[in-house]
């Protein structure tokens, strides 16, 4: 099983899909093609929280600003994964999730530039400097998928490294009675998403809590506050988010990606 | 086969893929993640719409503004299809489609909260009260493909009940001059969708019908009268649409969903 | 394999599916639904750029603004490929790319109306006036499929054909030192991509180029200015474009489809 994801809409992730069928008889399983475009940070944000709950699988994931420079390509196994994509922090992340020890390997490329729709040389050939998603990652991950995860390192065109960008997201400070954090995303129906362990507020549902001087409930849920009325949640993530029933809580808190938000128990606000 | 709707545009609908293929390798094929935002009605009309095309199915349908209340989960049960999605009515008018009589049953939830990405349990876990998409619908949807559509309700997990919420569309009244009907839905392309039935206008095409007062061609498609033009026509689901070629009828004639219309046939206006 | 590729948006693409699937296992690929909305030209260009990538396929491609009129319904052959829609030139750069030589089908349709959801007749029955997608395409393309690619002709619901509508891009005007081209799509990214070919520029990269009387940077890839920055730079479908770095290139240097486009060689400027 191979799994796309890219900050491309459409429709430039076809291509990737015809490329790896050059390849591959994989099954193809299109994670998401919409990651904010050309946010590495928020972009590793969701890979780490979509990609881990599938079987082991290759998974194709770029969000490349700096396609056409000279970051490197890459392949990480994650314990029966593996991650294809730019070197540029974003498969990092979700490589931790996914294993405790993962290994990077740099993707070699041919210098000799060709034209054409035949993208099954290996090492991949650098067909354009614009798009490497269909040039050299669809090529690489249809190539892992065949190699095999486990025999990942045997082959030529991959190289063993522990040279690569590094990315983490930022820690929130917690005492007892409040919590400073960031947000680590926006999602598609406004949520707010911080990096705030849904722990801190675990025992208080039903409570209020205080977010800039303002008291504001904490809840289950969405749907246990009226459609349009503010609330603190805790998402499928686990972690502590602003949202509006119904509605967006970035708008109606004013958030975007990585703000600063602090939080207070509402006893000792 | 599963089939997947939402309205979670991306890219959550990817972990509801990624949770499937934990446990079956059914074929996986998109319907649409982009249903109207947790609009039950209309939501509920696209199901209708659409779903009856495919051969027998499991059909996965997540539009659930009520996650995390007391809301049940249920699996239908019409014909040769199963429906699974929240018991909010949306799944109803489809299930109405499918089969003549078909069979409700309550999905039992264990009260075990887990965390992790394993979601292979049954009854399923709830691990999150925010996506149930992923921590109880998914689930659902590859155990009834792998217990057999015939087979349900031999199971533990399934409860056969009779209480449900039930939806159905308002009826246009019709006399032999005049229609007054509802907008059920406005597609992508901006064709206001009416409960009107075709065949109250099918021995009138290419005359004059009358909305608001004003005189507007009736034609069997868009391209019968000039671009930017308005017309009344009947679309593919069968029912009399209000439309502008190359442009949308739902801003031309200021229609939204769940608004009335009346139509008359023009000889009488 | 089929291949799907509309203007649809959501949820009319997964009807055609369905319909497909009531045919045949056949392996479904999604193209794009997001082609420009009923332009026809625009289309054209991006299954020119996307579809030979893929290994032979059947393609279905539906970009329909004439739907209901009496435009024809036709397959084409282009090698072992087969392109499936509607005979507005949208389906004849790509088959030109897939193919020197290629035939033209008109698929025959039944007089007979039918209602229901059964899509399986062939010649396919003429169910709406509105969405030939779902009642005439996508049960063409399942016939194609399983017809055969080298079968096609010797069906009795397939007449070869000589007269089809032509579509071709228009051609730009070169000289050693200045090129005048049009706009041929803007991409999701906002770069306008002209039908100028690269090689005009391939021999002035980190050179500076002039665009209506200012000097532009020409450079082999978007990060190689400063984020914000124009350039102009060579696509990935082997063209000159318009283009920011991490912003949109449409809007900076204020280009649509089909917008004349003057480039000068700096040194000449």
């Amino acid at each position: 099983m191979i799994t796309l994801s890219s900050d491309f809409g459409s429709p430039y992730p076809a291509a990737m899909k015809g490329v790896i069928r050059q390849w591959t008889e994989a099954e193809l399983i299109d994670v998401t093609h919409e990651l904010p475009r050309q946010s590495v940070a928020e972009s590793a944000f969701w890979l780490r929280e979509i990609l881990p709950y599938f079987p082991p699988a290759v998974h194709l994931a770029v969000i490349d600003p700096g396609v056409g420079t000279d970051r490197a390509a890459i392949v990480i196994r994650g314990g029966e994964h593996a991650l294809v994509g730019p070197d540029n922090g974003v498969l990092l992340p979700v490589a931790r999730e996914l294993a405790e020890e993962f290994e990077v390997f740099r993707i070699q490329r041919s210098e000799q530039v060709v034209t054409g729709t035949d993208r099954t040389a290996w090492p991949p050939r650098e067909a354009s400097s614009t798009f490497h998603g269909r040039d050299v990652f669809a090529p690489a991950a249809a190539r892992v998928h065949e190699i095999g995860v486990e025999a990942l390192g045997d082959d030529d065109g991959l190289v063993a490294t522990d040279s690569y960008e590094s990315l983490r997201f930022p820690e929130p400070t917690l005492t007892e009675t409040a919590a400073s954090g960031t947000i680590l995303a926006i999602d598609d129906f406004g949520n707010a998403i911080t990096n705030i362990p849904g722990s801190f507020v675990a025992d208080s549902f039903g409570e209020q809590v205080v977010v800039d001087g303002e008291s504001v409930p904490l809840r289950r849920s969405y749907a246990m506050v009226d459609p349009g009325q503010r609330l603190v949640t805790v998402g499928s993530h686990g972690n502590v988010e602003f949202a509006v029933t119904e509605g967006r809580g970035s708008d109606a808190f004013c958030l975007e990606r990585g703000q600063s938000v602090r939080l207070e128990k509402s006893d000792y606000a």
